[in-house]
């Protein structure tokens, strides 16, 4: 049987693996990377380095383009689905032509594996295809939401209260649907347009050099976000940010 | 200066602790730990498994009894704030008494730090109080949620779209709020009466020898759910337990 791991390796810090990952890492002959273009030579680079570090010889890293998303189309979630096929297909590849009977094979998936990433989608739909076997184990990574939360000290969850975790699409057409919202995937400020009652926690390349903090009620801070995310993007070709939007009673 | 370390530690595998929070214990002075009494004395062991493994000599363990919560009244969260208060004053003691200038102090925190727990609040009180000085970072970890849906190797969010984490309380009184809920601290089975329209992923002790795991349509398993859970906490004197709500179209 081939057996495939997906590694959860944190949200940018090094020292996010966890000793299972570690473990994990160390067990693994093959590591699929899906190069993701020159400009998140960084995320790449994060993978390598921990390869470097706690892989076992002999090892192979077998990388491949990762396809195109359709960026032109309105419709966010088929666009993200014919990517995820078009994935599925590299990785099937992947699993069927590199990795011998009895090997196991890693992806390094960023942050969680179960927080708006498709690797595990990926791997259970090239499992319905049926034409490769393997059994297939999820190593859990530190989300960005609790690199975020940590490196501002300070709770994600309120006594008793639920909290959200949505995109920045979501945040823009509803608004906040809770007193603690937490916000990823937002490429254009949603929260900016809010008022003093939100406090926000603002967080980018969280664990990384790069790290950049901001937090405030919104009004007062919202214009130094949008300025400081605008010059670092435009510095580094890429941006991941995060934050954790928080109804308070002044 | 004193120095405290909030370190999450992962939600019950040794092997959930990250490299960060390796090296955390590794330079800590004093561990604090609050004692839960007998039933739950595997969480209190787990932690002091870690400081055998990874703490470097010489360094003390300091406990004290965990103040009780007044669990007859129905008011949850001024109980629980009320609780806080009390706690505190046991970690102010643990910091001003216990620790000299210029060593480090550390509580070690279960899952991350960020969901559901109170390290956070108590040490922003006693910061807040001011009689004792003291740093603090707070270092994340693989939340029981990240462990839980690893577990299951199903994601936690799907494309586009929101996740809440609530409590079963919350769950009790409103319903599902999203088409995908995480539910924590629920002592009664909140989930019992949800239709065939949503599947259940169900996981008590993960991560821990003693995990178990169910999934499957509400209706089919929630049965099977509740003898378990009801055998585990019999023969446990305790039970820790997490589960994702995913509404499906069949
Ligand atoms: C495709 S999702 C992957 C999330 C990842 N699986 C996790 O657990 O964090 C990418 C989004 O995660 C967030 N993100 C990931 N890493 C981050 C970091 N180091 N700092 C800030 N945000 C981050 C951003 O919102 C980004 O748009
Ligand atoms: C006080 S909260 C602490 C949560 C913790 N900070 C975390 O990140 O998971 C305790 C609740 O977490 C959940 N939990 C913690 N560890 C768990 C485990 N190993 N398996 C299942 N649920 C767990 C249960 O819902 C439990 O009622």
């Amino acid at each position: 049987m081939k057996r495939i791991l997906i590694i959860g390796i944190g949200a940018g810090d090094p020292d996010h693996l966890t000793l299972q990952a570690v473990k994990a890492i160390a067990r693994t002959d093959v590591f699929f990377v899906l190069d993701k273009g020159e400009a998140k030579h960084d995320l790449v680079q994060l993978r390598h380095d921990l390869v470097d570090a706690h892989a076992r010889p002999p090892y192979r890293i077998v990388e491949a383009g990762d396809p195109e998303r359709d960026r032109t189309t309105p419709d966010y979630a088929p666009a993200v689905e014919d990517w995820r096929s078009r994935r599925a297909d590299v990785c099937e590849r992947f699993i069927r032509d590199e990795l011998a009977e009895g090997q196991t094979g890693a992806f390094l998936v960023w942050g969680d594996p179960g927080l708006y990433d498709s690797t595990l989608a990926i791997v259970e739909e090239i499992r319905q295809r049926g034409s490769v076997h393997f059994e297939h184990e999820v190593i859990p990574g530190v989300s960005s939401v609790s690199a975020l939360t940590a490196r501002h000290r300070v709770g994600l969850t309120r006594v008793a209260r639920p909290v959200h975790v949505t995109t920045g699409r979501r945040l823009a057409e509803e608004g906040p649907s809770a007193d603690d919202v937490v916000v990823m995937l937002d490429a254009h400020c949603a929260f900016a347009d809010l008022g003093a009652d939100f406090d926000i926690y603002w967080g980018a390349y969280v664990g990384t050099p790069d790290e950049i903090l901001v937090a405030g009620p919104v009004p007062e801070v919202a214009d130094r976000i949008r300025e400081l995310r605008a010059e670092a993007r435009a510095r580094k070709g890429w941006i991941m940010d995060t934050y954790l939007l928080r109804r308070v009673s002044r």
